[in-house]
């Protein structure tokens, strides 16, 4: 009837290399959960990039001087604002101590999507995966769930708070279109395209944080159009955002 | 152990005047569902106005000029455009037949949040709750739930589609603030304010469109901190918004 969210507990410290859609099939099976077609699975993106090595030694980062520069200014390291600027395609907002940046992917994140938490080891960082969809679907190849989606949390303009996004998308159409179909007084629907990706990421996000040690959520119970799917879907293209 | 989102059916046409508190009861003894302090209601903002007349005749309005010549312009119905300005206490984007607004109570959104998707009769369309805050903590009382959201979609800017916000709460702190607790590494988590509100008007919004008879979604199995809430913590100050 309703859809169900689970936290998987039970993954271990993911390193570089490690078999990730096996971690995670084990710790499905420690809960008794089949990973069937009629799974989604929800995965932080921090430990899809600590499996593909998406990890940066901060020891090997030489920082140009304009990272020297904004980072003495702010009191931050500037080899992280360096590892932040070569993963950006677009510096959005550079401005009191904060970078927001478009990613090489297209993404609108702060400090684009470099991360120090949850990251053994004061001198390494993480960034996004390389190619968050293929991330996604070699996940779902291997598991044979119904979707995958890759997600990070975002800062949003206009309002507060961090929302669990998705930035990888395989198994399903991360938009859903709604529009010409009839509203429940028989009037089309004009402008509702839902993003449902998205929404499924935050719907993760409510079991994904509480315990910091639940990198993966299993939703179940809803029903889905089965599509290929990508999260580029989901980026608009700068001409069209009116809300810019 | 997991989170469970059930869409309530069976809730009738709502009218001014409705007692929706108790409609909503119905609906969810009719799902055997008990309303208790486990449980958190997410509203459709369409019938908390509904119910409080906030639903506004169009063969009532005199349209400006300005809503006159836009609408002209735009192939719009001129006394919707009327309404529009009136429920905005800024216009943050008039281009290309898009009016993007922030309303009296602070939300940047399409249509200052007016919209004639599921309302009766050509000529009605429903604006925001005056105080959905207080919208949301009436049917909280009537009802003895432990938090009612009342929630709407939004438009953002860098991403496609709309997701589901919170524009009213009660019962819980719309955002929970984690930050200087430690991350699985030990380090204090730096900017991790996440919108607990908004990710559970977006996992709502996951039941609450498909059958576009469920306007109300029940979420049970969450653990929180109760607390009065607001919606208005999800407002970022304009001085402080670097994503703009």
């Amino acid at each position: 009837m309703g859809i169900e969210i689970i936290g998987l507990t039970g993954i271990p410290e993911v390193q570089r290399g490690d078999d990730l859609a096996e971690l995670i099939r084990r710790a499905a099976a420690g809960e008794s959960r089949p990973l069937d077609r009629s799974v989604i699975l929800v995965v932080a993106q921090k430990i899809v990039s600590k499996s593909e090595g998406a990890v940066v030694d901060l020891r090997t980062v030489e920082p140009s001087a304009l990272a020297r520069e904004w980072a003495d200014q702010w009191g931050k390291d500037a080899r992280l604002i360096e590892v932040i600027l070569r993963e950006s395609r677009r510096i959005v907002k550079m401005d009191r101590g904060v970078l927001i940046a478009e990613t090489r992917h297209g993404f609108v994140m702060a400090n684009a999507g470099v991360d120090q938490s949850n990251v053994p080891g004061e001198e390494y960082v993480t960034v996004l995966p390389d190619d968050p969809d293929a991330s996604a679907r070699r996940l779902q190849n291997a598991l044979g769930c119904g979707a995958v989606i890759i997600a990070d949390t975002f800062g949003r303009p206009w309002r507060e708070g961090l929302v669990n996004v998705a930035v990888g998308v395989s198994g399903l159409t991360a938009l859903e279109d709604y529009r010409g179909l009839p509203d429940r007084c028989g009037r089309p629907l004009e402008s509702t395209v839902i993003a449902l990706a998205d929404e499924l990421a935050a719907a993760a996000g409510l079991v994904m944080r509480k315990a910091a040690g639940a990198p993966v959520a299993l939703i179940s119970g809803l029903e889905w159009k089965p599509a290929e799917g990508s999260a580029r879907a989901l980026i608009r293209p700068a001409g069209q955002d009116l809300f810019r």
